[in-house]
């Protein structure tokens, strides 16, 4: 799974059936990708996830992608590869907190 | 899934049986790849996708790819791994609308 | 799905017994990466796809990957992870023919 | 399946049903990307697996992506896509270890 | 799939059950980046494949990656994404023979 930021809302009404009332979310993975690094920073492909637990913006989430995306929603045959599973409390790295949600 | 915007069509005329009749767009995923970036821009990885929708050049869509994709065409044994299952309306980014469909 | 030319092919005798016959192409990406560009140029990282529709050296296909590829051959228990479904006759970018197989 | 290395652990009390349990961490890729490197080092993107071995921080660890994450883990319907399915004693590379866990 | 060369080997005492006795290679992607390029050179992503073939050290191997890869082994519920399908004899390349085994 990866870590990423609510950033927005994707809007489409026509689209396929399966696909009604699914709340999409914009998001953008966050990483830490220098090796000394401890904090995130925001990563460069953003992605659009279904979201069925209320994430709202500026919140951290956790994005499952692929096939398991499936699995996240209540309904196994949306077409879909990247749902929120979980919203985030807190991010731990190297034993210091780098995340605490508001 | 991800944001991408009709650029073309390809035409195969010889292919696996299974995909007769399949439309098939050229499109460009749109990313913001910029932490401060409010607007989205090209992204570098073209693909073809799969459409039942009617997407037209210039439009905006969401592109679901992987194994999910088969569950957004009419036919779940299609070997395809990317189908355009929305056309989008509007783009949110942090509070700012950033696309609106013409 | 992308777009790929075929460069040449690869040879294993000593494979898993399910892949015996199987026609393996040696592929190159092919992608529009720069925003304003209109022509095809070639990926970055190659592949090696299998093909039961006879494409030749030097023609641009359609390849799939992912699961997805087993559905694309006569055999769906295949350890295949991408498949040529289609050769391209044409391709067109902003109302351009940007490739007609010759 | 990737080499990655344990760096530290994500909560998420707001999370799919299913999920409940589920210890999180996050784990940093390690590579050897340049041609003539004999040792690791750490990846760009890092991510976050489910961990049911009981990997601590620090440890070099294997993690299976994608659908077969699930069949890592005693659930199959887990909406998860990486899953830590070994902890790793040694690294061989060209003859040499060069990797030991401590 | 992948051409990769088999670099070295990794030892997991501690994994989950199903993964008893499987021989784990470490590969290196190999690839032919550049557009006029006839010669195959290292890629960048190290990773891990399981190995039933009995591939030996600097050979140039077929690597599946994804679920396709649980059908390259004896065991379809293994959960791994990177499995060894072939040892290869030759490759081509703009007929050109850029690989030849030993």
């Amino acid at each position: 799974m990866i870590l990423a930021r609510v950033e927005g809302s994707v809007v489409a009404t026509k689209k396929t059936g399966k696909m009604t009332g699914s709340k999409l979310l914009f998001v953008r993975p966050m990483v830490v990708d220098s090796p000394d690094a401890t904090s995130l920073r925001p990563g460069s492909n953003t992605l659009v996830a279904v979201d069925q637990l209320g994430a709202g913006e500026g919140e951290l989430v956790l994005v499952v992608q692929g096939s398991s995306a499936r699995l996240g929603t209540d309904n196994k045959d949306l077409p879909v590869d990247a749902v929120v599973i979980g919203i985030v409390d807190t991010v731990d790295l190297k034993k210091k907190k780098i995340y605490q949600a508001a």
